[in-house]
């Protein structure tokens, strides 16, 4: 078998079989195909597309490329969550310990992030001592004691998939629909869940500008997951301002932390129940998403999933009284309200602007080099629809140094568009697939 | 300026400007894009296109990414020839010479082959002690004297070209009209011919199978070749079986010999008639193709044809003596008849099929380190159209061993086809373009 001859199937139209994907991504892996060839096929690949089959076997073969996490050492059904990423997203923080509460057995792996602000791994360093750097073993043994687990992405968590999106990353073959549902349920896969729940956003923030892409992703990754064995789950949510109120590490802990004592944003709270559901579902603990909401609010109500969260935070590590007492978290030195000019209702919030301002103030990383300050961020006050008076704050930034927040406020003030007529808020959840079956909200 | 935003660019449809391609083309050659990012962008135009003046742009830029051979030292209209390929194709060695007789300076440059026979450099070899690697000194000097001289391609001639016809060549990205026409042209208009033929082959045994490509191919290089201020006219002929009857490259120096004595096959004489006229009117020594070619039978019935050849391999160091007494040429030890089985008319000959038994044989390279047998090769003495006998012998093969003999018999078999009914030749001359002026025939 040669690559060339693949990529000028491919070229030519038509779908390659199970043996040459894996015979390409093997030799891909191993060094033994060029990246040069490889970066012609993801090309021809942009331009011809791939059948079902052929995302399902290239998912298979990236998934296979390194080792397959083994959790049969955990007892119970493990649900996994992956959320395609935007502004404000600390889901993973109220939203784990909350499912764990209820029973569900929570073996997550996460990862750093890039862009304007960390991953969730980032954000839970924002808890002194917490560390993600633990072994498989510790990992299993943990889940297995007190439900919840969240650790790295090994290096070889589906090699292949590394390789093939720094490959694709710089040659503009990044945003296609059948190579990104592969490129992330490939580590999904990996990882060694029984079931997924997907968080697929959409609007001005996600990676998905519009509502038929998210769910055109959602359904192509519910349809992998399904056939890998896996009951796989999406949920379409909105993206078009920042999730919740904080944006920013540490600011972000704090507010998932609020919201499991009940006192979080409505549409993070709402977040929340909505993915929860899904996994207790999933998981074998509810027979219906109106049950599963009834014991997620009351595992908020009576302190257990706080309890959960704080339990997690401590057998990694972590300073758990930070759970109880967030001032023990990262602080920034200046904190300042940003006053609006202008009067009005807010009709939109860029939502990319809002993530410029938290990279502006060093809560981001510009490449894989750079080093995250934890404390820094913005808190916003007034989101779409809501009526803002001049003089009325807007949002408080958290700073650290003169110098940042003036580059933040700056660009601040192009995110909110006002105007003199009530605004119609969007729904924040857009609709639920299970499988391949449609619930549109 | 960044690789990535051009990639992007084409990927989506939109043509690069003039400074994006040059861009492109010198970071390029200068190893400062790399290959990967290269193979994705020629995917991204394979599929997209390019408009004609990006193709113009992406040649003039690939022909002065390296030395430009400045040829206005030799006195009069320098008129190039090129030919597209074809199995049997010794146009070169018999033309060359009857235009030069004519009064037209000939200073060419030629490549060695990779395929079934070598290049017009390697079968000029063939002439004991002939050496295409003169100074540029010397080739001027060479035409300046004696009106001919073909030298090998410097290193630096189109180095751009080079390097990304390689990348190409393993990306599947060769087989687009534009990149084929962009490639070709940057050679010959960094060559510093003043006009040039350009001999497009169609059929089995040519690079564009069928006519209409053939003829898009040829308008392509016409109107670029004329943009970049060359007269530049295309002849599109037949390949659709061997040119003339010698496939091997001393035995197709012979048949050139044996042309410029008046002796030749029909169908290569009437190529070299055509081609020679079109080189004579551009080179302004003939009014009309009908005079031209009054002019070149004339050179080939007095002899001072065959004499130029004489001259030009002497001056290169060769045996001139091989040109009258073609005993002196490389000769196989063994020479073998095939004899048909079959009886009939010739319907086919499978052109590609020739090219593989001198390929067997060794008359060609199958890598660029190959070493080439310039003593083996085909003569055929049926031809499409030809009634055959049984036990008639269809061709005679000079091989070096006989496990090659064994190996080209068994190919050449596949190669023929017999009817019962008679068969209608086709045209060996298809159009002829002047400019993206077509005459077809």
């Amino acid at each position: 078998m040669r690559m060339y001859d693949l990529i000028i199937k491919k070229r030519n139209g038509a779908a390659l079989c199970k043996e040459e994907i894996n015979f390409m991504i093997a030799e891909y892996t191993a060094g033994r195909i060029p990246d040069y060839q490889m970066s012609a096929m993801m090309m021809a690949i942009y331009f011809q597309g791939m059948t079902k089959e052929e995302t399902c076997d290239l998912t298979m073969a990236m998934a296979a490329s390194g080792e397959m996490l083994d959790l049969s050492g955990i007892e119970g059904v493990k649900v996994d969550k992956h959320s395609t990423g935007g502004v404000g997203d600390k889901t993973s923080i109220a939203l784990a310990p909350m499912v764990a509460a209820c029973g569900v057995k929570i073996a997550k792996m996460s990862g750093r992030g890039l862009g304007h602000t960390g991953g969730t791994i980032d954000k839970l360093e924002s808890f002194p001592g917490f560390s993600t750097g633990i072994s498989t073993k510790h990992f299993i043994e943990q889940v297995n004691r007190i439900g919840i687990s969240i650790m790295g992405q090994t290096a070889d968590l589906a090699p292949a998939d590394k390789k093939l999106y720094a490959l694709r990353d710089v040659t503009a073959t990044v945003d296609h629909m059948s190579l990104i549902a592969s490129s992330i349920m490939s580590k999904k896969l990996a990882s060694g869940a029984d079931a997924i729940v997907l968080d697929v956003k959409t609007g001005s923030g996600a990676f998905m500008k519009n509502k038929d892409d998210a769910f055109a992703l959602a359904k192509e990754m519910a349809v992998l997951g399904t056939r890998a064995g896996k009951k796989t789950t999406a949920v379409i949510s909105d993206m078009d301002q920042p999730l919740g109120n904080a944006v920013g590490n540490a600011l972000e802990v704090k507010e998932a932390i609020e919201t499991l004592q009940g006192k979080g944003p409505a549409d993070f709270m709402e977040l929340c129940m909505t993915l929860g559901a899904q996994m207790l579902v999933a998981g074998g603990r509810a027979e219906s998403a109106g049950q599963a909401q009834e014991m997620l609010g009351k595992v908020i109500e009576d302190g257990t999933a706080l309890s959960k969260l704080a339990r997690f935070i401590e057998a990694q590590g972590g300073d758990a009284a930070a759970v109880y007492d967030t001032s023990l978290l990262p602080q920034a030195p200046i904190v300042e309200e940003i006053f609006s000019e202008k009067e009005g209702y807010v009709e939109k919030i860029i939502c990319d602007e809002i993530g410029v301002c938290s990279l502006l103030l060093g809560g981001g990383r510009e490449t894989k080099e750079s080093q995250i300050d934890l404390s820094v961020g913005l808190i916003l006050h007034k989101k779409v629809g809501d009526y803002v008076k001049a003089g009325e704050s807007l949002a408080t930034i958290h700073a650290g140094s003169k110098e940042k927040l003036t580059a933040a406020k700056e660009r601040f003030v192009r995110a909110y568009t006002f105007g003199q007529n009530p605004v119609t808020r969007e729904k924040l959840i857009k609709g639920i697939l299970e499988g391949d079956k449609i619930s549109q909200s």
